[in-house]
């Protein structure tokens, strides 16, 4: 530790691509290096504090700095930090995860894939139902239907299912057979349509995608539940119900993509069935599984899906293979173990249930500034558009004034995720009301200075 | 804690799909459940201890209950156990473990992106390369070269790019451009080409495939040194130097993945150029990285390709679009560090340099058993080939007699890592030679008592 911060900064900039690195300044990029944190704040290698409004990034819900977390990372690392989980091989703690998960999650999803995180668990989720499909003797039902605006990482095929705009660069994607619908959002304060009209619009343009595409074609359906880093996309109201009976209608599996919604950020361990209403076929969580105190994801599989597995194995290659060195890794396996016992034993889905609405209506309040285009939220997943007047949208200007935002945010101790021109929030679960009141009240500041600096003529 | 042993073998068999899972005994195996760990030993769930000549899986190479691992994961977690890292938010860890890397690395590979196992860092190496070339105005050059019997994990796109037929099995897999050329090992025992005749035929396929498919459309070569689960095959003398200069005369990234040859296995922190003579473009690393006490992975990038991939950013959308959420993950960068200093201050790359030629010596003894085929190996990642005389390959019988050895080693005490007809061992480098001589006496009881049976006609 015998470096000054500075020299931390400076091996950041020489020797780090950062995930989503702006490379029209990489190695001249002063980073925000983050040293320590705890609760809900982020103290950085100056010293300075900030509030998480991002919750690690959608994943810290219990907060920093939970002794029984931590204890059970350092004994489990102690006690064996590592074996290989392949084959018939098994570590106690992936075991107990299973079960717990397996009691936690809807309907028959009984069966658990372990994953490293959330794009591999999309990979494996949608590779199984390729898998599902070529063991009933079905091989060419291996299309993916996807939405524009998911996000379901960054993988080859995770990042060709994502369908952000702004993330489409100059890699390379696979377009043949991975199809993106129209993004599903439907905001009734900003939107000329009603919910119900555009929830016809959307089936119908679904149903005109399976048709054309062939149902005979299509594997699965991939969807968030409420779309996240593509700008808190919230569905219109039935849209999960009409879309899950569209697939079991054409055997098409439906891979719910809980990353973001699962582990209580609305309330619930999974929010496809008290939330949304629906079963899955095939589950997918990660990020809030450990509150981020570890790598980990996972496939739930529903059980007449594995069982077909198994009485379809292929006697001469009955491996299902697919899997990592790290899948169900013992130590992150119990950091999950530790998480659900704390957010279990201090009801953490409730007093989101009890919060949540407080902070997306304190948010909603924020629409009265005039650069406030929009306030989606849904319990503690929410974000802020922002737009110069009469401007809608990613513009430079607009990107630029919620730029403006998120550094005003910064300054005054709050850290939230900028995105386009969007300020997204996604808190810790054991956020108080209190700390609630802190964050909205900052960013109404940051408003208000960034609206200044707009008025007088300091933006784009 | 209070169930029983035999109630985490129903929990698992009820809940849990693992990597590489048998699915025809899908449900009904009964798995071997591990529990506890130190040094080179591993401890099942009823008390049963193993010698662990797989090194986890190719990863634990420091051994087990290394307490200054464990406290650098225990004081991480508390200190700050997670923040993103996107954009331009560093985590110390990270930094700190970008600097060791970058001065562990050959040549100019200064440049870490970091990902959270193998499988994710070969995708993001590749998809680097197609980003690169893109970027330099030659999007069409997306292609990707491997090689058949290679092993790069089990995302979509490794799985592609992995060439190890037992592996292909009902998923599906890109075959539009990823192309796989011939399998490049070659045992001078057994061969009755010799090397220098073998590496002419590898260069002129690899010529051909590259004059077939077109320089102009091709992104990189994917590379193994060794390839390690394939069946550790060893290419012949020349190959990697020469197969480098081809790569570089047709304007072709060259892909190292030191997944298992990195961190010690062959007597150096990465093996491209001390033990192969080569710097590659980019270079996947994983596994030994934490000694598998975390999920870590990374690609290290060379500085011209960095820093031309900041000079022809796209002013529209200079985002590199690709990372994970657990993409250098504190605790597990800060197991990475305490890793490192572990290996340097012990010397464990010396002491790999010492006793793997003893075990690659004593193994190869083995051949003199009527069942070994071959025996191939290097330092120390090694395997055993097993075959009824005659008979050569993965037939079902070999593969039921190197099952059987397997067994014998396992009811002996010794867990080898079972794979078609080969016994693959991959030990923890801190391995003695005395620990050695008890692996390869078991290996050799085990093949002793397999050719019994399958002399008494109890096999296949």
């Amino acid at each position: 530790m015998g470096e000054s911060m500075n020299d931390l900064e400076a091996l950041d900039a020489r020797h780090v691509v950062h995930p989503w690195a702006d490379l029209s300044v990489l190695g001249k990029q002063q980073p925000l290096v983050v040293s320590r944190a705890h609760g809900v704040e982020i103290v950085d290698s100056h010293g300075r504090s900030y509030l998480d409004a991002i919750g690690g990034m959608w994943c810290v819900t219990v907060g920093y700095g939970r002794q029984e977390i931590i204890d059970a990372v350092r004994d489990q690392a102690a006690r064996m930090p590592y074996f290989t989980p392949f084959g018939d091989v098994a570590n106690e703690p992936a075991v107990r995860l299973a079960g717990l998960l397996a009691g936690l999650a809807p309907g028959d999803l009984n069966r658990v894939h372990f994953t490293t995180g959330g794009s591999t668990a999309v990979e494996s989720a949608v590779r199984t139902a390729q898998f599902y499909w070529a063991s009933v003797g079905r091989p060419d039902k291996f299309h993916v239907l996807s939405r524009v605006d998911a996000y379901h990482g960054s993988t080859y095929l995770a990042a060709s299912l994502s369908g952000k705009a702004a993330d489409r660069t100059r890699f390379h994607y696979e377009s043949g057979w991975v199809h993106h619908l129209d993004s599903p959002g439907h905001d009734p304060d900003t939107s000329d349509v009603p919910a119900d009209r555009r929830l016809d619009e959307l089936l119908d343009g679904m149903t005109a995608a399976i048709d054309e595409i062939g149902p005979e074609n299509i594997a699965c359906f991939v969807a968030e539940p409420i779309l996240a880093s593509g700008g808190v996309l919230i569905p219109p109201p039935g849209y999960h119900a009409a879309t899950r009976e569209l697939c079991r209608r054409h055997d098409i599996l439906y891979v719910s993509d809980e990353t973001v919604t699962g582990f209580g950020r609305l309330g619930h361990f999974f929010a496809s069935e008290p939330h949304f209403g629906i079963v899955p076929d095939l589950l997918v969580t990660a990020k809030g599984l450990t509150s981020g105190y570890q790598p980990l994801g996972a496939v739930l599989i529903a059980d007449p899906i594995a069982e077909t597995l198994a009485e379809t194995a292929d006697p001469a290659k009955p491996v299902f293979s697919n899997g990592f060195t790290y899948s169900g890794h013992p130590v992150a396996c119990a950091a999950a173990i530790a998480n659900i016992e704390v957010m279990r034993r201090e009801d953490i889905c409730g007093h989101v249930r009890d919060v949540g609405p407080y902070f997306v209506e304190r948010l909603r309040a924020l629409r009265s500034s005039p650069i406030v285009y929009a306030v989606r939220g849904d319990h503690l997943m929410a974000c802020v558009e922002c737009q110069v007047p009469g401007e809608t949208g990613p513009t430079p200007r607009n990107m630029a004034l919620a730029g403006r935002v998120d550094a005003y945010c910064e300054r005054a101790g709050l850290l939230v995720r900028p995105y386009e021109n969007l300020c997204i929030m996604s808190p810790p679960l054991v956020v108080t009301r209190a700390e609630i009141d802190r964050m909205v009240d900052i960013v109404a500041g940051a408003l208000a200075a960034a609206q200044a600096d707009l008025d007088a003529g300091r933006i784009g």
